[in-house]
């Protein structure tokens, strides 16, 4: 009885680097399609999402039938509950993954992102895959260190957020106002993303340290 | 102990609609501020905030609690779950309302949204007040039909947020790519403030019937 137990809050833990994974690739691949209006690849990624919706609706319910049966305290409890909020945070994830996509998708054949901002959305698609394999690797190794490091990483992507703004507030923007709804969209996207990352690393930091980290303020860098 | 465990049920309950009724105020006067241009209001909204977050806290403390005390099962299970997610849309709700009053302090004592705009923010402010006050009635009356209404009357913000889209790309625009980035934060804002709603009464109505409502796809109108 115990060990099927511990198997099954493993399980929980496995399911949720699986769709931290998969979200993570679907930022990568839909910023990729973004950045070459690649339609195949785009609709690749919105296909992909319904597997991160699957995992989490049965994340919660394995979540359910694991408190019915073992009624968990204490520790473990904290874990079946926290992952349950976890796998809310990764499945919005995937859900701006896919708008990224699907802003490609919309656009095509054109491309949706002005050259000039090609490196800078580059570099927030990038950031933000490696945010969530971040938190991937800290839901495996409850590394408390590393789960803190993200959030030092993530003001990066607040900075990257800013140069968008920046852009789109020159005077010298050319792009007229299409394009600059579309990266004022993306852009936010690539900030809710990555926040939820870092809110998926702070719940393991609560887990381990019963502190709650601070909360976020996502959105702050909003012009 | 069957009376005390009733109560704490109840009470998880009563949160969720105190929270539904802080937010749905919020966005409410948050709409007023930003139309106005009223920088004490817009504080007032950014400063409240802080007392959705507590109850989120509280709120999640104690289903931990009961579900460790109490231990419950079925329905009961699946209420206090579920009451945990409810209390997630509706911090976030709280967020947004936030974002909203933080835009409006930014452009103060300029008004963010221009004049030929006011008339759509106003119904959207108006409408995401309206639903999020339908999802706390729901919360108390566990009305199904009424839960299934809010979606129908979700529909309004799509179309009304179809409507920014129109004005943003119309050639005649004349208000500036600032404007347009202001004007494309707010109009999601509303959109995922009354998507929340929705999935506020979409999860009751899971609760009472067992059968999860199809899930939402925000942001579909999104350009």
């Amino acid at each position: 009885m115990r060990e099927a137990y511990h198997e099954e809050l493993a399980a929980l833990c496995d399911a949720l680097v699986e769709m931290a994974r998969l979200v993570g690739s679907a930022i990568g691949r839909a910023t990729t399609a973004l950045l070459d209006a690649d339609l195949p690849l785009a609709e690749s990624v919105i296909a992909a999402d319904v597997k991160v919706d699957d995992l989490q609706r049965d994340l919660e319910d394995r979540a359910i039938a694991l408190l019915a049966r073992q009624q968990p305290v204490a520790t473990d409890l904290r874990t079946v509950v926290t992952s349950l909020r976890m796998s809310a945070d990764l499945e919005r994830s995937g859900d701006l993954a896919q708008h990224v996509a699907k802003l490609a998708r919309l656009r095509f054949p054109e491309q949706a992102i002005p050259g000039d901002l090609h490196r800078t959305i580059l570099e927030m698609g990038q950031l933000a895959q490696r945010l969530m394999a971040q938190a991937a690797e800290v839901l495996i190794t409850k590394d408390i260190a590393a789960a803190l490091q993200l959030e030092q990483d993530d003001d990066r992507m607040d900075e990257l957020h800013r140069t968008i703004f920046q852009h789109l507030l020159d005077d010298r923007w050319k792009h007229g106002v299409e394009t600059a709804v579309d990266v004022t969209l993306v852009g936010r996207y690539y900030e809710r993303f990555a926040d939820h990352a870092v809110s998926v690393a702070q719940r393991v930091v609560y887990l381990v340290t019963g502190e709650r980290a601070d909360e976020l303020d996502p959105g702050t860098v909003a012009p």
